[in-house]
């Protein structure tokens, strides 16, 4: 089978014949379709990221086909007992164990899940991490009501493009920012009522202007910017950080404590999150926005787009066929 | 009636005599025995608070006689309906209105409930403000359980040492810290399992050692210390903070997201808030703990003390009786 390998940080990707997968006692080999990135395969590649092995097939995201069934993949193993948090021995598929970028994957067969019938193979293989992580933060830890003002920052990333538009489903009035004003653009054109861009130095003034305030804020960039939105938060607002993008969150502790704001981190989510995501994401017949598709053998060039952070959306790689 | 008046930012207090209080519809005078300080006066005083007054009576904090009955005052007015934040007409007793450093104080009748039993004079003086903040604080915002590991921050000041104190109560293992050796001591002399001074750039590691971890963390300085007793938190672990003495707070988002960590801000209380206090009070037989007791003429004197941070626990007024 084809795969791509990463053997070294700040190495290229090459593609590889390495032997056909042989099933595991509870573990299913999968013969992936269309897979997705994350920054996590570009943290990896980089070498900036805990737990770090060569040689690796990365890829946490994929779909494909199991005795001639299409399904998607569960990228979390081992949460654990917790819903509140994962246990130690939580993984993502892509690290340490092989991930969906090659013909084929072996999984654990409680993390199949049929593919969801709205979506197509494309936007299939774009929802399981993004999906997860945006539906824990909306919902488990922002609980975005109907009618919340909910502000999304770096509008155009994978989780924020589905934060927005889960928030946008469950009837929230979504803002968001981007240092991109064709992404708010885009972001409005699907549903924002509004946004900021946050190379303009009186973003947070502008936000409280344009939505009176926000209830909740959904956010991957920490950073001065993510305490500069907290300050934009009405009394009991709830921010949720997923990411650490601009580095150290700083907050000024008196807006904080006067407003009783809430500070929660979450990353990924737990199998329980995933089949409540699945339902979500049915019901409301939310479609992953795909930034491109990129042949497997253009690896390098998909890697090169998603550090662009041009994109707006998820990038996917489309596995060749046998 | 005897006051001790702040006429101006940076301005010692004067002791004057002031024409009696006149009774208001649904407000009562109360003839003060005692009162208590908190760092907020010394805040109004050094003028960095908001909505700021002069000529003012300070004072949150009181205990004092309405018809031979002894009664405590509930500093906050007009919480509002939402128990989980103020409304914006919230506001603390000595700033904009007229406080408890004074022979007599006029309060919204429905903020007087009777003097706890098991206190005396001096100590249900100093319960009000700090007891409310430290209970909503432990109990409402960290939800702190019997069994678990709590992290006191700044120990000796008057939130801290009652917060310590109802934790222990409620069954938890306590570390504290503080800059302080004596002060360490003195908290595990009152039952904390251990403590480390900040001044040791190490002790976050030492802290992580002695507790093999902390669930839930009850902080009044914010600042970088705050996130690194973040990082000693297990997953799924809470921090409150309720002051920001040490200036902006600074965090390793990962330490946060990948942790499963929450933040969240409390100030002050409902009234709700304060009468499970003094429920939890009563039933358990907590004493404040007293630093210090300054008769009203010596109250510049009391300021100084406060200024000095030797003290721990709070700073006592003795209202001469007439």
């Amino acid at each position: 089978m084809l795969a791509a390998v990463l053997h070294g940080m700040n190495q290229e990707i090459s593609l590889e014949e390495r032997p056909s997968l042989i099933p595991a006692p509870d573990h299913t080999v999968v013969s992936v379709q269309f897979a997705a990135m994350n920054h996590r395969d570009l943290w990896i590649q980089k070498g900036q990221y805990a737990g770090l092995k060569y040689p690796i097939i990365l890829g946490s995201d994929g779909m494909g086909t199991v005795e001639g069934k299409q399904v998607i993949i569960l990228p979390g193993m081992d949460w654990g007992d917790h819903e509140a948090y994962q246990s130690r021995t939580y993984r993502i598929l892509g690290l340490p164990d092989d991930g969906t970028f090659a013909e084929e994957v072996l999984v654990p067969t409680e993390n199949l899940f049929p593919k969801p019938d709205h979506l197509s193979d494309e936007e299939a293989a774009a929802l399981p991490l993004a999906g997860l992580t945006a539906y824990r933060a909306t919902f488990v830890k922002a609980q975005v009501q109907p009618g919340e003002s909910v502000l999304i920052t770096g509008i155009g990333g994978g989780v924020a493009t589905l934060a927005m538009q889960m928030a946008l489903a469950a009837g929230a009035n979504v803002y968001v920012t981007s240092g991109s004003s064709e992404k708010i653009e885009q972001a409005m054109r699907m549903g924002a009522q509004g946004g900021v861009n946050y190379q303009d130095e009186s973003w947070p003034q502008a936000l409280k202007k344009m939505s009176g305030g926000i209830h909740k804020i959904v956010d991957g960039a920490a950073g001065r910017s993510l305490g500069l939105a907290i300050e934009c938060l009405l009394p009991g607002g709830i921010a949720v950080n997923y990411g650490g993008t601009t580095g150290p969150i700083e907050i000024i502790p008196q807006r904080l404590f006067w407003n009783q704001v809430t500070l929660k981190g979450t990353t990924m989510g737990s199998k329980s999150d995933f089949a409540a995501m699945l339902a979500f994401v049915g019901k409301h017949k939310i479609h992953p926005v795909i930034a491109g598709v990129f042949p497997l053998d253009k690896i390098n060039e998909a890697f090169a787009f998603l550090k662009s952070t041009a994109q707006f959306g998820k990038v996917v790689l489309a596995i060749p066929s046998l």
